[in-house]
């Protein structure tokens, strides 16, 4: 299980990280996020539901610091040393009046860092209030400084080896799509439809096979269609029913997003009509992408197509994906809305996810999407009107 | 999608939690975890990826707060009522310069709470550091109070109810090895394994699905096999292998874990020795669970037989588990492990876990257990030898 990327490239990803740093004066970098580890160093296991971390210096190698058990996987996924790695012990795994981050904090103290602006990330899902609590009681002479998504905002512009994981990520977000095309049908349950398209997610294809998504496929069916995170459930599709699916692929922890939706016969005007607004205000998004444009610009070339049809839409309308182990794809960075003054990069890749709740139905339309030099390409190619079936 | 138990059931849940917020004070509860939120009042959607808490009171009905889009969800999958739900704005969302929970804070000081004592979750995935400052710094005059896992401990015993469904996770953690079993041989990929048994744990049976275990289905093989929690890739089985595969069940978010162990072949006196030792581990400790009995006892029962085979393992060998989003099963409460006094209670649910991670090669047995009135049942049945094939 070598990295899945070369080594110069997690050299210049570590160079990028090192230079904002300088940038903010940071000395180090705490990096809570197992999505940043895996970006930096390569790390991929189901480890991060304990406390571990990716410690970066400017003239030290990484660290990474974490449960004794899971210290195998930092030295068989990473090209760290054995020196980078500096496990804690499993005495203190979910044990009440201990906190790993307590051991940890005290190693950080042995290394010398008492005295050192201390970047760390406050708002990651998986270094928790205690956790930052116990690091900083450690050091209490350090400067700490929130350098929330210090990481991810490096992560944005993708380098060609990478959209060419994506690219893979998307082939795959298409396979589940496509088989949730030939599978959903009046009668059949919704679990059967997840079961299929999880089974393709991950067996992929010949040449590859994928993870599964970070995002949790979505099924809106029936009256979970209102809303937008519904999870699935035993019940039946029903005949007249909209669909809307978001789906996805992911491949070596890159995610690509795809939604779409399936009309079970039937289906009214409301929802054809509001599919081709959805439609064209897709097409004007793609049409106003390119670097140099701002994400608040995008946002409003789908705004003027909403308001020419009297639709409205409060969420924004697209946001930074990439690495992701769950519970989100997203980024955390760039978000497709108003105000949102990002500029547009070559190689940014971006999931627009245009989906429409209404009062008692839903619809859905998304694309991953990639910045190329002049434009915007569609990494997810799949038809996009209303599926109808029967 | 009505809640998962009956409205007396989440009332009394809700007595249990007040109940332990008496005892130590507290006016206000501020929860923070999903698995929290789901158990105490059904809420159920693949939502928490954006900050959301569930506030309980003595004399108020408890509020949901979230993401503005992900309100319907309340009102679909819980008994709360409009006036129960509280909703963010979404332009508050990922966003640099805000945090929802300062928002949310903001709802907290307009109903009353800052002369209030507030328990709060210091250390779960889903509140981060971030959170829970915006939180205090919005309610200034709170005392605020470490109430972590208050909920979680609440958790651990379960109602005839609840362990019905963790029953039924149990069967669906058996159809997901019996799979496995079926479709592991040399040469298969290891992503074509998961592939099969990820559609096994959603489509569950003709009476009933599931969902994604909360824990990421693990595959430790040839060189990953000595660490703890390794993804599957695309790599082919080889004949001669030693395979452990730490697998589950899950069922209206309750999980059911089952780890085994398979030899493709072949197979060292060492690897046979060791799941003899592991085996007599396991039946020792089975043999003095029952209530009254604490977690360090437990243990010691496991340790005498690794003593008397010359064999060490220092990680945990059991934890409490139930309900999960991810990324883990665990419920973060008992042990089994040395100095942990929980006294065992009817009900309670805990996954006992042998995994040995050896220098260059690993197995695993586990079983579900369930504490009766008098011993303990597992509740997960599959013959627990090494499965040698071919």
């Amino acid at each position: 299980m070598p990295p899945a990327f070369s080594r110069t490239e997690y050299d210049a990803r570590l160079a990028k990280v090192r230079a904002e740093m300088a940038n903010r004066g940071l000395d180090v970098l705490v990096i809570g996020d197992p999505n940043n580890h895996n970006w930096l160093t390569g790390y991929d296991a189901w480890s991060f539901y304990t406390p571990q971390i990716v410690l970066v210096q400017h003239d030290v190698d990484p660290i990474w610091m974490g449960r004794k058990m899971d210290g195998g996987a930092a030295k068989l996924t990473t090209y760290m040393t054995e020196d980078q790695v500096r496990p804690y012990p499993e005495d203190c795994v979910q044990k009440d009046g201990t906190h790993p981050m307590a051991v940890v904090g005290r190693y950080l103290a042995e290394m010398g860092l008492d005295d050192k602006v201390v970047g760390y990330e406050s708002d990651t899902y998986f270094l928790s209030a205690k956790a930052v609590a116990s690091l900083q009681a450690a050091l209490p002479n350090a400067h700490w400084v929130d350098a929330d998504l210090l990481v991810n905002w490096c992560r944005t512009v993708k380098s060609d080896a990478e959209v060419a994981v994506m690219r893979q990520a998307a082939t795959l977000a298409e396979g589940a799509m496509r088989v949730a095309y030939e599978t959903i049908r009046p009668g059949i349950r919704q679990c059967d439809l997840v079961a299929a398209v999880v089974a393709q997610q991950v067996g992929g294809n010949e040449g590859f096979s994928g993870d599964l998504t970070a995002l949790s496929p979505l099924v809106l069916a029936g009256e979970a269609a209102t809303t937008a995170h519904p999870m699935w459930t035993d019940e039946r599709f029903g005949a007249g029913q909209t669909v809307a699916l978001e789906l996805g692929g992911a491949r070596k922890r890159y995610n690509a997003g795809l939604a779409r939706t399936v009309q079970l016969g039937g289906g009214s005007q409301t929802l054809f009509d509001t599919a081709k607004a959805v439609e064209e205000g897709l097409e004007a998004v793609l049409s106003v992408m390119k670097p140099g444009v701002i994400a608040h610009d995008v946002h409003r070339a789908w705004q003027d197509v909403l308001d020419r049809y009297g639709l409205s839409k409060d969420s924004r309308i697209g946001y930074g994906i990439g690495v992701g182990y769950g519970p989100d794809w997203g980024e955390h960075t760039v978000s497709l809305r108003p105000g949102d003054t990002t500029v547009l990069e070559q190689n940014m890749t971006i999931h627009v996810m245009l989906g429409m709740w209404m009062d008692d139905w839903g619809m859905e339309m998304s694309e991953t999407t990639l910045v190329t030099a002049s434009g915007v390409e569609c990494l997810t190619n799949f038809p996009r009107g209303v599926h109808v079936i029967g």
